[in-house]
């Protein structure tokens, strides 16, 4: 089959191409709970750039060449033995976790901390290609009104951002706020989580103003220009009480340390992006008694609510199509930050 | 009255006198709902040597000098004209904050982060004094079987530490561990708690012998030396996952960075000691999903349900009694880790 | 001042007149917390019909001839000694319970579980007059957007809606169903706030095709006519499982009944209407492990929460207005269901 | 195999042989996911004998003759080609469910309101044999403390004492209380369960003395003698106001009406026994906010936290031994109550 292989890791993100687009051998279904996903679309994630940075290089297992893409829909090609519950054809979008679903986080319906799984894209061979192998417990059918390829990125960003949201969502009372940092491929959805789910005010940070043009869309109540006095911004916006949610899909340079300061005493910080530090005298913490909280994708049936929004048209994504082949050119335009919404590949 | 009188800040520890033992003026009742209490005991905790130190100067507005403790109990001696729900006489407990009870978070039960309130002890004089002014609703009326004396350090060691490990214990489950880090004055009141309230394996870590005996008699299963291979020691215990929480009374050194590594994956590190600083990349948040919990002494209710835990014997406390003149002594032997449990003032 | 008085109580709710329209005395202030408002309007609800025909004489203590009305909003006309967060003159709505803030229920954010209250318009004078004896915690400022007239059945009929609607809201996720019985007074609001509060699809059910009117525009998805073949219809919407949660604002004939047959098993029926009576054998709530929740009004924090929806227009309240020496009109019109929305008497 | 196999209903409970002991064909493993257990013990519950009498025939579908039994625990004897988990030999308790883990419900994981299921001894050949067919997904690996036949009768009897208790353990805060009504098979393993899991006062009701006694040993704080004074001796010992939980494993004759006015207004009532009905009119359900809980058994992981708590010794179960084929004697000691704790049938 054809994929865009990554070869070799660029630590500055420099080089002319990143992967490099070839045939390789197809995948084979080994065990009987495999499936082979004929791939519709492949979305393209920061995490691909930090993967070709080598970044996630201490964090996983994974030996180059490898094929790329965690974000991935298309149709079932063919199934192991003892498969049940999906057949060949069906439309279909792919959990981004495998899990053999017997350890006890699993039983518990919190499938993302499994003792046993493997993540395609990120520690095995991924979407960014024609064929993808998965499992059974990792597809969910999709209704009619939703086609794979617009849906992809749903799986890894979509997901995240929702598992994030709705965590705030549980929280957030009305007249209470939520500050969202970044309005990019993750924020974007994350806004529409919120105003799904719950009745807070939203308050929409980015630097650029396209962004924050489709945060307005979204249902962000107020856009925030990140030009340095942002903090400021919220605290005005907020009674100078800070917000009761603070959700950051930025994670590196200054938002996490903003992003702490503008939640509110007894409020709760989000983190969802990374590349930074978080830093805090823990007398801060104390006083303040704020709660941080990590985010890791979603679960599965995360994923089945995330897939009731968008069929209710409650979450849209906004998409860009690349053919698989122009993989590199998605990849530089997403790190040159071109990309509104979330890139996707079609084969 | 006489007090103990903090004139002075000393950030070496290191005079001869923290406090001044001498005669101040009695307090007056002014508002409606005022209240003096004549102390039977005033609770030393290590937050009164944070205090000389100078650490909470930039936190609180205080003038010195004043009159520290924060850990009050004893008989209600005046009331002003609109109290109705204690009497003259009355043995009381004192929670530590008063508040008005008009604004929204008091409305709601979380009176800790009320809008308008003073903390005695903190940024007003406190009970280092035969009497002390605070608020009809700071009060608890004691049982008969609680003599304030024995009780006044619940109010903030015990308080905190209550709802530190009470949050934990809303969600640890049998089969699940806790970590407890520091086994001294706040801590062994945590492992009694975590104890009745849960079934939560309870690991202690300690660097003193007689803080891990203590632990024992608290109800700790495992004690583990705090001998730089405490992080080895848990993962053992835990199967190499690490512990579903970790509550950590101690708060500075590297008690941070082994706090959260030895928290599991998905699992919630609460920090209650403070002194030192929460460094790590954001990355480490995502990856493991956990959660940093801050944690500010306890509500009204909360104290309410502390007594209930000590008046049926749950919840035991090691107090060391020593005369309001010897002030000094008590915060030295404090200083110089000579004082198992809680040292009282006696006026 | 001028009210309309209940002298006598007619259970078959045929007499000519209901109340007395005429001169009673003013109240006056007696405690230091106690607050005199000026009524702008006061609701009209249907528990006033049960009160007229001695439904309630079992339940609370209250001799005739006294004052109706619950659902009471103005502005301050006077105020105790002790009295801070309000002045003469401020606009006001009236949380219905008048309590002392003492007990634990109170210091625990349950307010309607106090030990120590009275309900003005239930158990004493209530707002079918010029002038309402209230306390202090009752009341809450309204922003400029808010007229007190037209918020007024926000008190009662608005925040018994919200509360049962809003604990539906924390367990309903994306994908599931609420089903809400009756879309009058209480049920539209109810429908907002679901709305407002999660992404739950709802089904309406009323007898009336104008209630089911109203019912879309206040943002129902499915409008099921109240014709006896409501069980099959919810059944067919929900793919044969049933809803995973039923809000009755009903409560009596056969809607109790039908109601927990079209509650999912695992799902929870609120039950807000009576007059009627539950009847099931232990069996059924064992083998389909339903909830059955009971809800009365909701806290003085839930209200504050409510405004904050009306003021962003995220519910809006239907009502009509009667010259409060029309009591009796307004009674009449509520019992042959005459009214869309809420009937207020405006003095 | 030999098994005891139900032949034919028996309404009253008074044939000679409820069940008969003989030869019937051993199971075939014929599922990727089937286990063949081998028995060392299966538990005698009162839901056995409401088999007997066709209480179920209604519920269940079901053809006689067949093999009652829903409490089992052995030795894996035979699995099948797609098991991983576990291996021949191994001790094992069983779950009572049997699920394929593919429904939402499951992936939740609320096993217990799977879409897809068998519940082996009520709906399936259980496991009064000596081999009983169950799946994968229901296995749980005993550690070397647990003998199999010691632990059988958690599985049904303690699971479901253990999930109306634990839920009631979340709510229950320190100065509250439980009521515990019936302390027979699943009540004794009940109050030992919240024993461990919360700081709650115990007050258990039953009618035989032997139960109360036994009742004391597993941790109540406080027996009633269920002599028609119980609800005035729960008010009593609750100050009037009735017990925060109220956990009835009784559910028939007027356990029911009793448990619901011992209910504390906003308490909760939780139904575990059956048999009898619920009957009350809406509006004391209003007036009082209360909540009535269904149990229906509880999900595997629960069974693994139930597992740990006996592990620990933190829950022991009383039994009582007989051979396999004297389960009609044993059949007839629980109908007549000459049980204490719970009978063990062993091949």
């Amino acid at each position: 089959m054809k994929a865009a292989v990554l070869d070799h890791y660029d630590e500055t993100l420099t080089g002319a191409d990143f992967v490099r687009y070839g045939d390789v051998p197809d995948p084979k279904i080994e065990r009987s709970s495999d499936i082979i996903v004929r791939i519709a679309g492949a979305g393209v994630c920061r995490t691909d750039l930090h993967i070709v940075e080598g970044i996630w290089r201490s964090k996983v297992e994974v030996a180059l060449p490898y094929i790329m893409g965690h974000e991935n829909a298309g149709w079932v090609e063919a199934i192991g033995r003892g498969v049940e519950s999906v057949k060949v054809g069906d439309p279909v979008i792919c959990h981004p976790l495998v899990t053999s679903g017997h350890c006890l986080a699993c039983r518990r319906g919190d499938d993302m901390h499994a003792t046993d799984s493997r993540f395609p894209g990120i520690n095995a061979n991924g979407g960014y290609a024609q064929y993808l192998l998965t499992g059974e417990r990792s597809l969910i059918k999709l209704p009619k009104t939703l086609a794979p390829k617009d849906v992809a990125p749903y799986t890894d960003a979509g997901l995240t951002a929702y598992r994030a949201c709705k965590k705030a969502s549980r929280h957030l009372l009305p007249g209470q706020c939520a500050v969202v940092i970044g309005a990019g491929g993750l924020g974007h959805i994350g806004i529409q989580v919120l105003a799904a789910l719950c009745a807070a005010e939203i308050i929409v940070i980015d630097r650029s103003d396209t962004a924050l043009a489709l945060a307005k869309e979204c249902g962000a109540h107020h856009q925030v220009k990140g030009d340095g006095h942002e903090v400021a911004a919220v605290m005005e916006l907020t009674h100078g009480n800070g917000a009761e949610a603070v959700i950051d899909f930025v994670g590196e340079g200054d938002a996490v340390a903003k992003g702490l300061t503008m939640t509110r005493n007894g409020g709760v910080y989000y983190i969802v992006g990374y590349g930074g530090k978080i830093e805090l005298p823990t007398i801060d913490m104390i006083t303040a008694e704020k709660t941080i909280v990590g985010n890791l994708v979603g679960t599965y049936p995360e994923l089945v609510e995330l897939m009731a929004l968008a069929d209710r048209g409650l979450v849209n994504l906004a998409t860009r199509e690349y053919r698989l082949e122009d993989a590199n050119q998605a990849l530089k335009d997403l790190h040159h930050g071109r990309i509104k919404g979330r890139a996707v590949l079609i084969p």
